[in-house]
């Protein structure tokens, strides 16, 4: 039986990003039968322009391609005033146009957040999911992955080290992956 | 009495943009003692990237002076995805940033909106307004200008014609005018 | 093959309301295969406490054992002050709790709703899809089924009459007993 | 000059509830200037039913006298499902209807919760803020109020001892004042 792929994209371009971290721990701790990939292409992406969804910027041919190609989403999102970076969502929005070509069409996707105070990403979690609603995606909601205290919780090189987050991670991923072979 | 000044930015970059149009007709049918000005750089404002915040790239530097500049702001969005635009967002972001220096911080805000459906961007309105909760800014909650229908309600050439929508928008200019009064 | 059972729940206690001609709507119109029965007690439930939750209230026991035995549930919801109606949120209260012994566990959950507006409860049903993502509920996300100007859509004595609105009904009926039959 | 009054509402029936508590504290810790009164007649209150408009309950007619007699509305909220609990919504459609005799229109308000996970119910204030959007009140956005780990920071007799905390409500509630001076 192959491998389900998961395409993590973190929200955050940062260099030590918590997110990001939290993406680089999904592929690294993935369990057996699901391969995660990372997405690194969020700084290319042009802001969307509905004009030019009939000629794609190449870099969103690359993001919609790679999307396309995943079994699953992993997003890995901050919260910057209460919701989801304005970057996440430009990517979400070409990804989902023009009616009719969304690679988001029927594409299982988890949701994950890490953040330094209490709420681990909580607000931006729910602006998020409420994003899929229309687009026919299907969200899993179970476990909940919202790593808050991240600087408790990943060592000085960005892994993650809390046990409590890892199992989370993983049974996230494992839900990902037996909704996938449905 | 000098004028107030009124910072219109719309969400979307599409040419024939309804909501450009909104912010074009704001900037048109002002009442006595209200001047708006377009904002017009959005395309340039790269993603959002906390590394770069000691050293802002010049777009942001100018969208950070241009709404530190004005009384108070009108943001014309677009839905899309049950939400705001990404590229409306990612300028927020720059400009909610870093903690203390938010050019946002005490900012006269009035959002509105036009699409073609009949939601009128509402939902899209919902997730904005939550934007705004933690950066002390104060949103106007009335009138509602939510453009629905707006191939009925705009000319070919993108005026603004519907009577209602006009009188609903000056009144929302008003009430930025009266509280930037205070 | 037995018909999959459907508990429709009106968030309405207005005599002529609209959701609850949508409820009804729902049982006149269901397709083969799917029997909608009517929930009528939501004037019953009293205030949830949590003080109670080991000693239910009779009409509790009985909203629960209701949804306990359907396999799916079809919310209807107005949009009270830009969300759900109390009377429902408090229902939905009621069946959660206590941990462990939620009769939303595992739901199948359809979010439909009618007002006289133009949103056609569009905010509502946002908000209400929001309170289901901790229940490890299964809400069913399209068709959305929003009857907005529902005057022009039920007749006189309350039924649905307009052809779109049964086609979008029967659908969402249909999607909901394709995922039960799963 | 007299004092301002703000009616606390906690919209938790729970005899030990943390948010009864955290309304309690506002009252004891209430800073010069600022009289708080509680209510307590959430669960007299009858499911909303649009019918009853009219005449409305005894119960009903009590809660409007005392919401129209403060200057401010301090809401102590749980978190139930990512959301308010139903009976708070409860109250506030019966103090918001029918419109033009809303007795919220206009009326100032603080939000505030205590829960005893980590979340200090961030999603429940999300959401009951965005209930007040339509009904021109005017909503308190700083300080947040969100006394999360409740557990740690009131005494088992329920007296709120946390300082941090305590500083936070008061000035949430001098926030409350100078605005109802202006």
């Amino acid at each position: 039986m192959d491998d389900i792929t998961v395409l993590a994209i973190s929200g955050s371009l940062r260099t030590t990003s918590y997110n990001t971290a939290l993406a680089r721990a999904a592929r690294k701790q993935a369990p057996p039968g699901v391969r995660v990939s990372l997405y690194n292409g969020l700084r290319e992406i042009p802001p969307f322009d509905q004009d030019q969804e009939e000629r794609l910027p190449a870099p969103v041919t690359d993001l919609r391609r790679r999307i396309g190609e995943a079994d699953a989403l992993l997003l890995c999102t901050p919260e910057y005033n209460h919701s989801y970076p304005g970057v996440l969502k430009n990517a979400i929005d070409w990804a989902s146009r023009p009616p009719g070509r969304s690679v988001l069409n029927g594409k299982l996707i988890a949701i994950a957040g890490a953040s330094p105070g209490f709420l681990g990403t909580a607000r931006a979690q729910v602006a998020l999911r409420a994003v899929f609603v229309g687009l026919n995606a299907e969200v899993v909601t179970s476990p909940e992955v919202a790593v808050f205290r991240a600087q408790e919780r990943f060592d000085q090189a960005g892994n993650l080290t809390d046990e409590t987050s890892i199992a989370l991670l993983q049974q996230l991923l494992t839900e990902l992956s037996t909704r996938a072979r449905r």
